[in-house]
């Protein structure tokens, strides 16, 4: 079954709900699902709407341009994904393998609607995962520490795969204001540390030097500012005295692998809208 | 805010969100709430609304009466619940209190939107429970093994107070079919273990013989079947060799308040739907 | 049956828990329980022995003597607890009243081996609570900002009640270094967030913003350094969009009793031991 | 550093720790490790210990020589366990390969100190995952309905390879009485529901069927008696009315594999006795 998913935000007021399910409903659409959330504290709505497009009598361009002149005269912020144009994602890691593997099996097994036309890192130590999957693999190093033309490069590579969505799966560069403006939203980082708690590097050893009695990860929008960006998804584990830092990282790294993959396919089932730095995941 | 709840259900079609939106729409309501769930496999359509009665311009009776005409053409299940009609519940315990203290306790905090007019049990020992937040108490025990009358004494009493829901805190009594029936879907129970493995008697020790290495309870709607009623709620908590059947027992304590809790609260939020012994509750 | 239960630390080397053991098995005792832990990054030793009383041939006086004679030589931290010795606890209070009413109804199920000689608080706003139990409440508010004379008092109270334990129930009051030092290990904080996310006030509101998917508490046991404390135990909870910081507070209020619960439960049976701000919790 | 982990289990007395521990002393063993259960109901103490092999002075051989006289004088029950005496482990799966990839990819990274000689398939389908990582893999179908053949010739793979330890990994067939008496309490099968819910087939169905809140895994021994087996380890996870039989199965891999790596790291570090049914898993 085709189907589009509309992803919309307002200020909220009466009738949302009724205004735009008529419009959809007028047109010939079945509303397969409709979830809303309000933000009574600022006075926000925001629904996810999906159609299914067999019914569909216009062509796209029309259904888009006629929304737009509605949604322009209701003031509201959208956008349409449709379900056959497959999302075309890039994978970004360094040395660390396990959240790599994960995507690409829970891919190969249909979890993820999408492809993964290359995998790109700082190193070249992961090239045989790529391998083993018959998956593109571009090793990009940072040369006479000239970030920069490293950068570059990356987004070259981008470009030319025509890339929708950056999972940086243990991708341990820090990208720059002007790369992250390029794809935002559209960048998924997994943090090893529960935050707000333990930003920066070496989370474990801080956890354990804290001894804290549970670690976690969290799955965030990147953003120009490090470790700052709306959180997708969070979990933890507890831990206790026993687990030194060593052990701590070894169990982070199931909770990375889950939280990850959660954060991934909540993006690319259309499930999130973003507002203020928080995120609204629809179930 | 006075509001209404419309809780919904019927066999699935094309245009149901927008028909059903659109009748409260013209009516002049706002809708500040509006949840479905699909279940494709059995074709069935599940909807709850929220509408501010603010602006309401006819009385309920009419609306009712309307919505019932609209509701009969389309094949609707509904009901209505009015956020200042307060529901009225009775606890009915035997002789553990925690459950019973739970739920004064949020009831005293404002969790519950409910009266509690009266507190029922089969033993006398919870008295003392009751009279320190002053609430009835009604000592109805079984007496030469009639079990019949002692429904009977029980089921005036809730009828005399005008009982719309009852919470099982730990009754240890199987209520009788004829009971059961007088109050569908209006009994929630909970079992002190996960269903459904371990029912009927004694869960804390075939848990701790089979091993398990989770423990479990299970809030659920009472029906005539023991144990077999839709559940509405269930959480866990991780156990190990060193917890003897006591120690499972209290450690079960915390799960069964917080899955009744949960519970008590969604149903009160009128947040339930009940098809083919299962439920759907909206979060 | 009595026991006694040894907390001990030193510098880890070969033969310790042989020797260790020897010492009181040559004396007669039964070893009903021996945990150990060794911190190898610290080169620290830790373990917990319980020992049944009921074959003691010396006095305790005698006993402690001897082993501290063998602690000496060996350079062993350590302690002695005995079951028959009941703890004399002091719950400070404020407004709240969830954890409070926990803590007593715990212990009136026999959950905390303890007494529970009084309750403080520095507003009158709970009273009723003690009153319901029959547990005699102290109102000590600041006045004019004299914070000296309000914590004088609290201590005279704590000093004639023979107190050995502080459990601070969302006392909404900054101890000072001063009343700290007076029972160091001694005082036991649920803190409302999982640290170290979201130190100091409003942590719900903090967690609200910024749009964390779980919350969580944190005991832990209070020293100069606010919120920096060793860490006893914490749990979360999953929250997501729909929840305000109103019912953050609520989910939190959950997580708080039940890892306020753990924490006394923990120091009530012996199971801690404090080294380098971090906690050893046996199970 | 070379270890070796004994693992103990006897009638419970006084004096058991320093007996045993002095045992190992007096011929000079540091004891890196000691832990202890007594399960007070069945007056049955186990012993987990942990030697550096560092300072031995005499062969293996004669350790367990005269470590046997002790215990057989002291009716203990016991096993030793060498570091550096790599297990050698099976994988069976079928046509899942979720748990196959999970463990191989956990060995790799180191999680699991043991090797891995063959894979053993009764389809032909996992193949590729085999031979992605240079692995030996074997398809052994039933053919013509003849069980008996087909568990002959993996009972002969298992040996030729010398093989300590099997690993089902979702493999969809019942092993005759036989075949498990041949590795008693050393075939560990991942069971895809919370026992003792939901034995048997489709337990997901089932699951959805019963409208329960959370699904589990369960790792076990098995013996003769189906998803009867000592349960070593089991995890759950939160669903809801939205997720059907397939979306439950999905969740449902992220337990079965996690849950299954417990059971066979705590499996591979020793710290498992079983006694009447039910295992002491040492943390």
């Amino acid at each position: 079954m085709k189907n589009v998913v509309f992803l919309i935000q307002c200020e909220d007021r009466k009738g949302l709900v009724c205004e735009i399910t008529s419009f959809f409903f007028n047109k010939g659409f079945n509303i397969v699902n409709c979830q809303q959330h309000t933000d009574s504290a600022n006075s926000r709505y925001f629904m996810r709407l999906k159609l299914d497009l067999a019914g569909m009598k216009t062509t796209r361009e029309q259904l888009e341009k006629e929304f737009a002149d509605f949604a322009r005269k209701n003031s509201l912020e959208w956008s349409a994904h449709y379900s056959d144009i497959t999302r075309r994602i890039a994978i970004l890691a360094t040395k660390e393998s396990h959240c790599l593997y994960d995507i690409i099996l829970r891919w190969k097994e249909g979890e993820f609607p999408c492809e993964i036309p290359l995998i790109i890192s700082n190193h070249p130590d992961l090239e045989y995962v790529a391998t083993q999957f018959r998956l593109p693999f571009y090793c990009v190093p940072v040369v006479n520490e000239d970030k920069e033309s490293q950068e570059e490069k990356v987004l070259e590579l981008l470009s030319k795969n025509h890339i929708d969505l950056l999972v940086l799966a243990k991708y341990m560069r820090i990208l720059s204001k002007n790369f992250v403006q390029k794809y935002s939203s559209r960048i998924i980082n997994i943090h090893h540390a529960f935050l707000p708690a333990f930003q920066g590097a070496n989370p474990y050893r801080k956890a354990y030097e804290r001894g804290v009695k549970m670690i976690g990860a969290t799955a965030h929008y990147v953003t120009a500012d490090l470790d700052e960006g709306p959180i997708i998804e969070q979990d933890v584990e507890r831990v206790n005295h026993e687990n030194d830092p060593e052990e701590l990282k070894q169990i982070g790294k199931d909770i990375e692998r889950i939280v990850l993959a959660r954060a991934l396919k909540a993006q690319l089932e259309n499930r999130i809208i973003v507002f203020q730095g928080r995120t609204v995941v629809f179930s």
